[in-house]
């Protein structure tokens, strides 16, 4: 369906706006600007691809590389002007998660694998690019650090399962779970809530251990 | 059998744990630390089952993932307490590289492989979810400057197949190869064994290159 | 063919020696340096074959183990002297790359891939096993900082191409592919060549963003 690949090309655009800015952030050069693009916008599909035993997807279908290069030689050429687009890049961002997380759980039930696997691969199609690209830029993953952004991927994907169990139709399924994973994210930004924090004040796990 | 599966069950817990101090010493979130105890979890086995093209275990048997999450939220709740489980730990971590080094073993045995990639895969099984969670904590993993411990696991998975040469039988040759892993790992530690190491005092590569 | 047997050797020999002198100057222990070894000869290899689900080249053919395992050794040994060497390991890992470079463009070929999918695969070939040495040693990869090193070989995989739409026989552009990486490398070290910098002088992408 075309408003789906519409989606889809939005979210690989944001993702490799992240990978860019992350890579000019640590003066990489032109080639390492690129794979950084590259792994942020498919790191996630083709480690759930990979575990899963399926054919690569960006392998399959050139769309996906055609719209990282260009997208990444227009970050680069017009970087100073990238922060104008701070809220389109954050909502693209954010439809990208929403349809990642989706076809992630999509994937993993044409395997028949149980509902809580689906939801991960789900989180880390939506997710891993992201942690990729930290790795390879010598930070630690952001996400283990942001709590909202997992955690609305994890909601998405629940909800798929519990309007499945409703019986709702397959194609609406597809659409308000992947709402989910969108509203909860903005939400928590727009809203500033945060996942009450695993640590006291000043607590240190080096005190115990 | 069911004491194969309890063994298993108590290495799980203690890598499970690994990867939770580590994440909570970097102050990762909720996500972040139960990806961590994951991936420390079923990190080795899952990469094992990718280079060998099979099926990743932790998608076939939901044992794991429920272990994991139950470990984790008990170990965040209890951190405080963690310290005095430390000999413990230490013992269902021996346990558990014993049991993750024969299974590796034999399945690289299954698929007809040389015995020397056997050995090989024994030991990423056993070794790699701690070397991945190093990775992801930005860390240089702790088992590439701690040598008795991998030492343990390429001597228990060479072991199994000199019990194999003398015409052990199988089910006794997978208890005696998983000792020599658990007994040498102990012993090293008991009596504070090291491998010799590979530097000279103060010595520094970079002096000569 | 014998030659190329020859070439593969020594592309292994100089990557596993610059897997030993990353590891040693992070002072790992006698494991580190052997896994760093292996990775970086093999690692590029592995996840060539791993994103293209064939089997994975160093389980079926032992030769890889026994050149790193011996390299490895030798290296530790005779460290010191390594750097009289260092002209020679130059030129071995320029005859590596370019060899990988167009083993990896042909495997992309015999699985019918697109051939800016198959120059991807054959630079990763090439140089992905250094960047997953720097992630384990926990430094930024230093190709996405040293130009002309990956782009000779994706220079080199177009160039496969280019030939292949001008009808040459397939055994010369294995051979004059593979030497468009090995001349651009080394002219570019030679001549001095890097591409022009994406950055401005004292540029910081933190200024705009």
């Amino acid at each position: 369906m075309d408003y789906i690949l519409i989606l889809d090309i939005l979210g690989v655009i944001a993702f490799s706006i992240s990978g860019v800015l992350s890579s000019l952030r640590k003066r990489m050069d032109a080639f390492g600007i690129l794979i950084i693009a590259f792994v942020t916008s498919v790191g996630g599909g083709t480690l759930r691809d990979v575990l899963l035993g399926l054919p690569v997807m960006w392998m399959q279908d050139m769309t996906y590389v055609y719209v990282i290069i260009v997208t990444t030689v227009l970050a680069v050429i017009f970087r100073k002007k990238l922060s104008y687009l701070r809220k389109s890049l954050f909502l693209f961002d954010t439809l990208g998660i929403g349809l990642y997380t989706v076809v992630g759980v999509e994937k993993g039930i044409s395997q028949e694998l149980p509902a809580i696997i689906c939801v991960a691969l789900g989180t880390m199609s939506a997710c891993f690019g992201g942690v990729i690209r930290d790795i390879l830029c010598n930070d630690i993953p952001q996400i283990f650090r942001r709590e909202i952004y997992a955690t609305a991927c994890i909601l998405g994907g629940l909800s798929y399962f519990v309007f499945l169990k409703l019986n709702f139709p397959e194609s609406l399924i597809f659409f308000i779970s992947g709402l989910v994973v969108i509203i909860v994210r903005l939400s928590a930004v727009i809203f500033k809530i945060s996942l009450p924090s695993v640590y006291k004040k000043d607590e240190d796990i080096r005190d115990y251990w």
